[in-house]
């Protein structure tokens, strides 16, 4: 399988061939985590409804939760303006951060500028 | 004004010195864009609280809302777990995107997979 020539045409690559994907909690519209999708991680994406991403570090296709169990259902894949970014809306299993948090942006140390008035 | 060492040491920049930006409504928790930035870029948001990016078509620091009025206030700032993305959460001033649109996701043509048994 490949992305339609439509689709692909829409895509704007950076100089590694990737697009950004954004992805969301559907349950709670939280942030999980992003993420990086190749062609082939899109196409895998839009026919399975599981997660799948590019690995930059490893440089191979990733399935997310195929090790851990964390897979992500796909509910709906938004494509943005210029299009360069997917917005990807997922039910996931067990949290989708490696470090074991719910999403990548939790803990307190990821915090960078806490809301006025705030503590 | 620069970053503290501290905060510019946990930075993973891509090879062009840039993080992505992950923009969130406060009020919806809706994806509004998606953006990058620069240490510059970086300190003007944590400093001012104005949503402030890197052009990398202009490349140069954009102040978003600068000339169409557009402005975000950000009320909140989070860096991810392997420092390569921040999540902003804003109060959004008229559209996010540029097309005229609130969110850069909007629009039926940048649907690309909808929910099972949706239209």
């Amino acid at each position: 399988m490949s992305l339609s020539p439509e689709l692909s045409a829409r895509l704007k690559r950076n100089a590694d061939g990737l697009i950004a994907a954004v992805v969301v909690d559907h349950a709670t519209s939280d942030v999980l985590m992003m993420a990086w999708m190749n062609d082939d991680a899109l196409e895998a994406t839009l026919t399975t409804r599981r997660g799948t991403y590019w690995s930059r570090s490893r440089q191979e296709l990733w399935v997310k939760g195929e090790t851990s169990g964390h897979v992500q259902h796909v509910r709906e894949v938004r494509i943005d303006c210029d299009g360069d970014t997917v917005l990807l809306r997922v039910d996931q299993t067990g949290p989708a951060c490696h470090t074991g948090t719910r999403t990548c942006f939790d803990t307190d140390e990821r915090l960078l500028l806490a809301e006025e008035g705030a503590r």
